[in-house]
């Protein structure tokens, strides 16, 4: 549990989120690394069970496939993903698997990114989500049908160390994450209505 | 971190969902346990850092606030929440704060509601989530603004005994979870291609 200035309540180590950076080591995940973040994914919760989520993944060393998704972000996000050893693509199944509308897709496929993206602070790799990709260059390249929507790319590997003179990314690293009081999050059962427990 | 037959690859014990108990125990949850669970939530990352979600919340000893929630529930899920000592509605806010259309809203509340339960798993809670509600009755009797999404009642306690004769649950009480196997979930750049790790 870890507890910390902007943080008062305890939470667990695994959830407590720091600045993720955006410089990453090029040095390649170990397989067996990888096989755990969709695994962890795959057990999400999800309304029916309906497992919404899917996720197309690229490795740098299969070159054609790693530049097909790669090529899909916007510069900004060439700039900041181009060392990452893997580069996924989040995709939410629009419909159950009886045609009819499941409104949760994308609700459910953020619960099963985010189990991933915890999964791998468990194993020590950063995951960096990026909307800045060009959607409809994805759905071709990667052949995406109807009835599924891309929704975010997702560049994993080991931090890199932002502060090498050398690394052009320096400049360009985020600031320390801030999070609005809990008191604009968390109401009574009426609106805005403050809950006793953060009054 | 857990491995067992339908988990092949290790993921960290709280990631592990395990069937989700629908029998709760009737004890009240402590305060500090419950502000542990919005704290997680607060510190899940989101698209420009936008935190579009909110929590409507009350305890069973709030009990005008607690039967506003309750009452949206449909019959089937008021059968299975009705012990629960804690109710919440996950709320996503559509737009940004300069009004311009959050796409991500939906996705990113997925992410901190998975926080919640994950830190919930932590704390030896369950959450217990159900989209079987009324959604327009809870808009008006929560006073849900525009541009305002209920997504989701959250049930929460600590998980009850679903063996005991007299509990009329017993026979609701869910099956193990199953799970698509990675082979459908995970493609490499192309579409329902395999990605090298899940042959």
């Amino acid at each position: 549990m870890d507890k910390s200035a902007d943080s008062p309540y305890p939470i667990h180590d695994l959830l407590r989120q720091r600045w993720s950076p955006r410089a990453f080591d090029d040095r390649p995940i170990e397989p067996e690394k990888l096989r755990s973040l969709f695994e962890a994914a795959r057990w999400a919760p999800s309304l029916d069970n309906g497992q919404p989520w899917r996720f197309l993944v690229a490795r740098k060393e299969e070159q054609a496939e790693y530049d097909r998704l790669f090529n899909c972000l916007v510069p900004g996000n060439q700039k900041s993903a181009y060392r990452a050893p893997v580069l996924m693509l989040s995709v939410a199944q629009l419909q159950f698997e009886d045609g009819s509308p499941n409104g949760h897709a994308l609700h459910d496929t953020g619960m099963a990114v985010e189990n991933l993206v915890v999964q791998a602070a468990a194993l020590g790799l950063v995951a960096h989500q990026m909307a800045g990709f060009r959607v409809d260059q994805a759905r071709e390249v990667c052949q995406i049908p109807e009835g599924y929507e891309p929704v975010a790319m997702i560049a994993v590997g080991y931090p890199g160390d932002p502060v090498l003179p050398s690394d052009r990314l320096r400049a360009g690293e985020p600031q320390p994450p801030v999070r609005k009081p809990l008191t604009e999050l968390v109401y009574s059962a009426t609106w805005e209505h403050p809950f006793p427990l953060f009054p």
